[in-house]
């Protein structure tokens, strides 16, 4: 039995603190881990921004929803779920995921969770888990039962990837490339799909 | 975070051999763990069955197409997935429930698999987990940082309501209400869909 498991942001929705960033005129909001790689650190950052701006959850969300999925993605996924089941694994935050996984035709998804107040204010976040999200939720599936067939852009997808019994960059960096030549790196979805269906030998 | 499980047959569609049975006009595929408790046995007995009447997967998949699911659980579910993500879980058999899952608009399900050869016969059945596979997918959920909330209308569904902060039994027995009198018995998708929103504070 088979389970893939998708990156969301890169892979199927553009970044959502980009999206805001943008929509909010925010700029000092386009770092991400790429710059600031301590995690924590990057979201009190984010926290703090926000705070000084006025801007609240519902803003974010607001920005969020005027976006759309990647060209392509919805079909993507809509044909992926007719032989395969799908979770998508994300390092996202479920109430700004929202309003693109509506989009999407609500895949299920495992992410965090921002904290606000009561106006909306956002205060903290909560990880699902707090390390090796990714790697431990695909090895939990596996425990279930399931062969994972993995898929993702970035950093925090290599593990999952490798873990699983098939996996593949997808969009990726010249740089992850070149630093993981190991693993196929596509473009397109529909060498994805086709990889997928393949690994799933469907 | 809220991740709600649900059983399948009973709840969101009908009983799947009771259609192939019906469909087919085979009534020893009638037969259910009620009568024969024993899982592998009453397995071994289905697949004799099928194969004593040359009935194949796709035969069972064709009767199981024309059905519908029960009336009111797409939008039930539809309505759920915006608050919720959900998890089915089921006993049932991944290439018997395709169709319906597809009605469904596609939730992600944990299930079983039956092993055919080339021509469709069924030669065997893997369980996605050999035991408890319904408590120990929800522990795995709650591992992975989930409160889960879960339906089901039967025996196998007693351990995961037990194991979850809110459980719920649907359209059950007189008896299984009966030995649980602990646990929510509800008969509307309504009356479902708000107590679930109601144990997930939403």
């Amino acid at each position: 039995m088979y389970l893939t498991c998708l990156d969301l942001e890169g892979v199927l929705t553009p970044e959502m603190w980009i999206l805001t960033a943008e929509q909010a005129g925010i700029p000092e909001l386009r770092v991400t881990t790429r710059e600031e790689p301590d995690y924590d650190k990057l979201m009190r950052y984010r926290i703090r921004i926000m705070k000084e701006h006025g801007l609240k959850i519902q803003d974010m969300q607001q920005a969020i929803a005027k976006a759309d999925p990647l060209p392509g993605a919805r079909k993507f996924l809509d044909e992926l779920r007719t032989f395969s089941q799908v979770i998508i694994v994300s390092d996202c935050f479920e109430q700004l995921a929202r309003p693109l996984i509506a989009k999407l035709g609500y895949p299920t998804i495992f992410c965090h969770e921002l904290v606000a107040d009561g106006e909306g204010t956002i205060t903290d976040y909560r990880m699902r888990i707090r390390k090796d999200t990714k790697l431990t939720t695909v090895k939990a599936f596996q425990q279930l039962g399931f062969d994972t067939v993995a898929s993702g852009d970035s950093y925090n997808d290599l593990d999952m990837i490798r873990a699983s019994k098939a996996g593949f960059l997808f969009r990726t960096t010249g740089q992850i490339k070149k630093d993981n030549p190991d693993i196929p790196a596509l473009e397109t979805y529909d060498e994805l799909l086709s990889a997928i269906r393949s690994a799933e030998k469907q």
